[in-house]
């Protein structure tokens, strides 16, 4: 009778109980060494052993310079006025840089330093064999000479055991008389995904297909981590099929890792398969993402030199579990197995810009951007669903609500892991506000540029309260004020009445109601919304799209609690398209390109004004200088006038600067 | 006739000249690209193109629990004192993680929230197949459903053309549709080494021979810098053999790097071979180390697609010109051309330990080692010397000395480009002061726990004076006060009457005279330095040896005056054991172990006395930890009592502590 729940341990003790079965396995140490010949595809694997110099560097007394070899003693008396001539042959003897120093000399003088000549007493016509040569400054012994073993002398430590090797590495290794190194062998880990529902990438996919892609992010991390990753085929979920693949990856690999069924669904094998083949140390760990993680031993089923069993680790199906749980389990097991010293995180303190919760039971691994406005660095939460690979791909780092913990509010202190060189944080642009596409087309432009944009969707008002708080460099708005017919202003004077901001137009858009292809349902207006059978889904509140709506649903005197799903919200126009495309709604407000990108049809209603505001703080700094640059650039006006709806004729026109107008 | 001096041009504009040529060639842009199917051996490649998402993740809507699909709407009423039943199959469907929600269904209950029952009302056998299912809470619609594009929606962009591939990362394109990648394709680079007294490592060894390995150094420089490096053979000084390989490369490679022959010595052949195969662009840059860099363009001798040349780069022979020549010219380039955006590089600021001297008219590339004392960070400057390729795996990175400044004072403030993750800065224990071969082995033992010990060799003086500046952890010491016989105490109140130190007896060590094997100037006391014959090799200034020597030699009544070579300075007992070993000097004082390490003869004398001198305030900090779990660890005991003429009895014995004594 399998259980259907999980009883999660804390991350510290599914570890301890790891590292000692690894222990008792004689697993807890370098796996063992191979010996190559010096070669280029060294860098980066770690030294097994320390590098003892065999030879000195020189390992002879080498000439510093192009010039003549001479015995100091002889220049003495050398002086501007009085110089001392050297006979070519018996006092002085052409060396180039790197010649070894003729017994009898002691220093060498720069060929730039002599006068050589003839036996006529005119200049040397070969300036490198004259007859002899002049000087007018005396050297000291040993001047410009290299001595043996100025660089490395024979026996000293050229380079620590756990060493990880770098280009200038394996030339100290070379110039000490090595021509082979010892380095840690590479962990090999098999890598099984099993799953009835999992494809390979570039099948045909069907409804309820997962593209099995957990295999090679995976195989990638062990890649990185320094081992040799070897991606099984998919496994379907077969228990006595799973039981196979497991015992022959056991037998001959370091590490076996099988995703997904490590969970208690009804398909979720790997526990059972584990009790059975070995022992199942841990099932589930009290972290989120990945909590239904599985850590055990395999026992071989053939002799296998001094070992007789093999870790396996359960990792769990969702991508960001599953590349969670390589980061916390694999990765340091990899760098022991290598002995590669612990490397310390690149941390930065940061202040959260919106309020989180957390499972109080759990270590929570929060995925975060970072960015630096003025002198706060901020920490933007991301998706936090273990399914968004995109809160993975987009992170700048990772921040630890420890267990105990049951959330944070906005502006409290993080301590961020980071995924990314800290110098890129001053690159970086935060943007914050309304959801408006040409933003991934801007993203993309700005990158070339050497600058970094980070955005945060919040809708216009949500934007312009961040920017009152500091928390961003400029916010996207689009927000109709009813009274006027004007946008943006009001608002900003509202949210805004202390800080100086410019007002910049970014673009003219068309927002209308995005429809299923052929409109089945013939939704012509927003009078249509309260039709029987109309399911709609919203925008969130604070969104210049959602006052958009309500200011239009008020001039027709049509009820919010008239309208199916009016208090579904969706939080970009993508979404919305979204949800019309997968016919979770028939319709939704939204602009053209949303409708277009999902190939849907679209009825256009209103042309309205999409505005950057900048506080006028940030115009100072060159941070922003591409973005006004792209305003104007051709390349880019033509990429967004491209895109269906938009019109960039105003894009750059100043609508209100820093000195009030 | 060809010109015996270089004339350097300032970096700046050799790069722009560079730029220009490259330019007009067509050649200062991306190379190209290639497709390749998505595997792990993708990380760290460079997108050619943007990824836009060709489907939407989740492609339809999955359940996001273990559970049953249902409609919301049917638990509307649900409460814990008045359940719903709803049937299974008609009512409720049970679905894994990740499997397609029923089309008639928009939620989602997880399975350990329900009360699954059989027909007779008792609890289900299959709880994932009952009759039926209770529920004692309301769901709202789409509730534990990750509806179509929650993650990814078809269009969005996914990732940014120019962007460095991790692993996430490939889970994210899969996921978005693709099972191919465009990537900037890996620009070709010939490395030719060439020099008639250069042989290849593994080669037999003769006086003025020259182990090639900075075409090893290169090449490691352009596979970590996204290149494919291919290592030429050795070509010997031969023009017309030099300008066949070169033409050969030039016709098949992307970039040619020539090595050595860049100077104006005389076999320096590449300026003239540049300038007969095509266009000599600069030769000479005013950087230090590394000046004689060749920069130019190679005509095609044959037809090559829509290019008719390709660049050169003459780069000078000494080790650390080459490397920097490489992180200077070459990196850039290799960049640009796979589309790679420019990386900001990681700095610190620091203080200088010591004083330095700079060349006017040069950029000057200082190497450092750089440390953290208390909130110093301090970056102590590494051996100048071009020769010195340790000089480079010792550094933390590179601080610039802008030409036009001529040094810099001790103290002065440096901005340090960093080589290593500036966490790693924190685990360093800067030690200053004497040297003691030991510190080698301290130096190993320390790093596998978990610290890094950087050194550097002042003399036991110049540590005890960097302690009082606050620049050091410890100081090792061995300086006799001839008045009383005893080791260090009094020389500490002299320098540090202010700062409270522990005195810690690190080992005892034999000091006396490094002589040639066999002692064929049968040397055997101090008295015979003054000998006739006799070459000495002294140690600096502030070094306790010099101490004890000037100590004894007062007491023999012996003027430094009648040495031979009593003015000659090494840093280290290795360097003076090196002196002897290349006949330079005939002896030096030093201890047992440099004698030995170069299999050398030794005339013991003394027994002294080594100790560390540890402020008190660095005992509080975990960082000195691993030094004293050391000083009584039982292996590190033996390795250093195995060193001839050590002696661990009182390693760890506290000479002197903080509270006095």
């Amino acid at each position: 009778m399998m259980s259907v729940y999980l009883h999660d341990i804390p991350l510290q003790q599914a570890k301890e109980a790891f590292h000692q079965a690894l222990q008792q396995a004689g697993l807890w140490k370098r796996l063992g060494s191979e010996t190559c010949e010096l070669n280029e595809h060294l860098i980066g694997r770690i030294l097994s052993e320390p590098v003892w110099a065999k030879i000195s560097s020189p390992h002879y007394h080498a000439s510093g310079m192009d010039g003549f070899a001479l015995l100091a003693e002889e220049t003495n008396h050398a002086m501007p006025t009085r110089p001392v001539t050297l006979q070519y042959g018996a006092q002085a003897e052409y060396v180039d840089t790197g010649d070894p120093l003729p017994a009898w000399a002691n220093a060498v003088v720069p060929i730039e330093m002599v006068e050589p000549f003839d036996e006529s007493g005119s200049l040397a016509e070969n300036p490198r064999k004259p007859h002899a040569i002049r000087l007018r400054a005396a050297l000291t012994p040993w001047k410009n000479v290299r001595p043996l073993g100025e660089d490395i002398v024979a026996t000293q430590l050229v380079l620590p055991a756990g060493h990880r090797l770098r280009p200038a590495d394996l030339g100290a290794i070379a110039a000490s008389g090595h021509t082979q190194v010892k380095i840690s062998r590479k962990p090999r880990v098999a890598i099984l995904p099993t799953g009835t529902e999992l494809v390979s990438i570039g099948s045909e996919i069907q409804r309820g297909d997962i593209i099995e892609y957990n295999s090679l992010v995976l195989a990638a991390q062990v890649k990185e981590w320094g081992g040799e990753p070897t991606r099984f085929p998919i496994t379907p979920d077969n228990f006595d099929l799973i039981c196979e693949h497991v015992q022959q990856a056991a037998n001959e690999y370091d590490l076996v890792l099988v995703n997904a069924g490590s969970s208690a669904g009804s398909e979720d094998f790997t526990s059972r398969v584990v009790e059975k083949l070995g022992n199942l140390l841990v099932h589930g760990v009290a972290v989120r993402p990945g909590h239904p993680v599985i850590l055990g031993m395999i026992k071989h089923s053939v002799t296998r030199a001094d070992l007789t069993q093999t870790p396996i680790i359960g990792i769990p199906g969702y991508p960001v579990s599953a590349a969670l749980t390589g980061e916390i389990f694999v990765e340091p097991l990899l760098k022991l197995w290598q002995g590669r010293q612990p490397e310390r995180p690149i941390t930065v303190n940061a202040a959260l810009t919106r309020k989180v919760t957390s499972p109080a039971g759990d270590d929570d691994f929060m995925r975060v951007v970072v960015g630096r406005v003025d002198s706060r660095m901020l920490a933007a939460p991301l998706s936090r669903g273990a399914g968004m690979i995109t809160s993975l791909v987009r992170a700048d780092g990772i921040a630890v609500i420890p267990s105990g913990v049951q959330g944070l509010e906005a502006g409290s202190e993080v301590n961020v892991r980071l995924y990314r060189n800290p110098a890129e944080l001053d690159d970086t642009i935060f943007v914050i506000g309304s959801h408006d596409m040409t933003l991934d087309l801007l993203a993309q432009f700005i990158m070339e540029r050497g600058r970094r944009l980070v955005s945060a969707n919040v809708g216009s008002q949500g934007g312009l309260v961040a920017l009152r708080r500091g928390e961003a460099h400029f916010a996207g708005s689009h927000l109709l004020d009813p009274a006027t017919g004007e946008y943006n202003l009001s608002a900003i004077a509202q949210y805004l009445p202390d800080i100086p901001v410019r007002v910049v137009t970014w673009a003219g858009r068309e927002q209308g109601l995005i429809v299923r292809k052929g409109n089945p349902k013939n939704i012509r207006s927003l009078a249509d919304l309260a039709s029987p059978g109309i399911r709609f889904i919203n925008r969130q509140r604070g969104a210049g799209t959602r006052v958009l709506l309500d200011y239009h649903l008020q001039n027709l005197s049509i009820s919010p609690d008239a309208i199916v799903g009016y208090e579904l919200e969706e939080y970009t126009h993508l979404a919305v398209a979204a949800a019309v495309a997968s016919e979770r709604a028939d319709c939704g407000l939204g602009v053209t390109a949303a409708a277009r990108a999902l190939d849907l049809d679209f009825v256009p209603l209103f042309q309205e004004r999409y505005d950057l505001v900048i506080p006028c703080e940030h115009l100072k700094s060159k941070l922003l200088h591409p973005l006004f640059d792209l305003m104007h650039d051709s390349d880019f006006r033509n990429a967004v006038a491209a895109m269906p709806g938009y019109d960039v004729t105003n894009m750059g026109n100043i609508v209100k600067d820093c000195n009030g107008e």
